[in-house]
């Protein structure tokens, strides 16, 4: 039997859900629910039905695990504990410092319901994070080094959109080669912001738009580039669609740590997204399998990946994974 | 109150478990335990005691998790099922094909005792493990290549210390730089064992040994080297306590899967040692925390990493791990 799911929302970590289902035969995607009229949405999936988020609220019994694909600004914080009551509920809550909130609130809910929730999965917060817990508790005399890209930002390019004059953006962030080979030797070196990544902008303007005023007001930007060796291309629209149209993404965490004197051990951990979200969908939906198969043996509450012994997250058996995969 | 630790077996593994511990400011060791006369041993840890395998066998009652350093030849199939009704254990078996009965072994042994064992911990199988089922689950459509070294093999050096003549040998195993560019561009190529890796000996020979002989034996020996791309150099007993006294070791596994037509996803694990022992000795004392934790907890029977959820390797408490390491 399929594990049955649905997926809250429909941008492009729902759909990178969607896309993730048909690779896993062991799950079925049941519905797709929208916060909008379900008539105006179209889906990817052949035979697979629009329903209205109304009706998760009043209780679907058709779905095993529900993935809430929201954003972590306002969305999450609301339906996560909202849903968690009733569903076994995965999300990507992403803004790092206000985790121990979300996590709190979720847990309730999902223990009060007797459901399973895991929040926070993808991969930074998720691998990246199971790779610098890992790291850090086999070698507890070190560091870990995080660096993001190449890769699309999301936040910083609609950062850029909502300048007076640009009709669109796209930024990439892009690790400094000599701080990774400075951590990759083992070094520990002491790294600013400026030092680990540079960010790559190509916009399209305007007819007549002041581009020498949009670039400055882009570098100067606080939080999202001020602290950064920004460069900034004016592209066309012709060229934004054809070069620059996918959502790659990856980078590294690198752990450095000493077992002795004089005895470093190096750690790396990296991926290479050609679809950031087509791989957080990817992660989503082993959790669906893993919070499906947790509560099925009784467990509740809020989890993260880091409280997911990893063969709960695997379609093969335990059999399976000690003979071929240890 | 730390956790304490036993050491049973005092080779290289014993002293690299020996180094972890004095990392790990949540755990002592109690006592190195030997097969051999105690007295005459002596270890790196002052004011610990060396006591005889016998005391363990009737039962010592001041140690928490026993770490189990023998080979997976014919010392671990025999020792950990042994200690494991017992005491919380902790091995490092390796031969990849006799896993599934060494653990029915244990399983049946700790269960019956109350406590855990956590079997074939280390970095392969262990870490490297790890990154294979993660891979596996997340990116259902893809394929997993493990590479090893750069790094000493000690089974290879030993099979040609066997050959007549011979000295001393140190064999290090090196991936083919051509095999790792074409799995990391995403390619899942079909490689052959001898386009995955190199082997390179050092070797140091009797005066008057035939060393022509002696290098067509090593390249020609079955299972060890005649699969493989071989070279031997002829070195001194004086180059080769200089250059190649240390036991460094590593690998990558590199998985690369696909989410939809031409989305490829990659993601890679590598491990940089400057000592095989040391780092193998830190993920057993990893191991050693959680065994004791989840035997706290009322589990037991037998695990592997595949089994633990993460932040039972850490000595940081769920919280912290959920604000600072998620």
């Amino acid at each position: 039997m399929s594990i049955r799911i649905g997926i809250l929302g429909y941008g492009n970590l729902g759909r990178g859900v969607e896309a993730a289902i048909k690779q896993n035969d062991d799950m079925e995607l049941v519905a797709v629910f929208t916060r909008r009229d379900p008539s105006t949405l179209k889906i990817a999936t052949a035979g697979v039905p629009v329903r209205s988020q109304a009706e998760l609220e009043a209780g679907c019994d058709d779905i095993d695990v529900l993935v809430i694909c929201g954003g972590s600004a306002t969305d999450l914080p609301v339906m996560t504990p909202k849903f968690a009551g009733k569903y076994n509920v995965i999300d990507s809550f992403d803004t790092h410092a206000n985790i121990p909130t979300h996590f709190a609130n979720v847990d309730k809910a999902a223990k009060d319901g007797g459901k399973i929730a895991i929040i926070s999965a993808g991969w930074d917060p998720g691998m990246f994070s199971l790779n610098r817990v890992y790291a850090d508790a086999v070698l507890p005399n070190g560091q870990a080094y995080t660096f993001w890209g190449k890769g699309v930002s999301q936040g910083h390019s609609d950062a850029i959109r909502r300048i007076k004059g640009v009709i669109d953006a796209r930024q990439y962030t892009i690790p400094v080669e000599k701080a990774l080979d400075a951590v990759r030797s083992g070094s520990n070196p002491a790294l600013t912001t400026r030092e680990k990544h540079t960010r790559e902008c190509f916009v399209v303007v305007e007819d007549g738009a002041d581009k020498a005023a949009i670039e400055n007001e882009i570098k100067t930007m606080p939080n999202y580039f001020a602290d950064y060796d920004t460069t900034v291309h004016f592209i066309s629209a012709e060229e934004m669609k054809r070069d620059h149209s996918g959502l790659p993404h990856g980078g590294s965490v690198i752990y450095s740590g000493i077992t002795s004197e004089g005895t470093t051990q190096v750690i790396e951990y990296s991926l290479k997204l050609d679809s950031n979200p087509e791989f957080t969908g990817s992660v989503l939906a082993a959790c669906a399998r893993a919070a499906y198969r947790m509560n099925t043996e009784g467990m509740k509450g809020a989890k993260t990946l880091l409280d997911i012994a990893p063969a709960y997250l695997s379609k093969r058996s335990a059999d399976e994974l000690r003979a071929h995969f240890l």
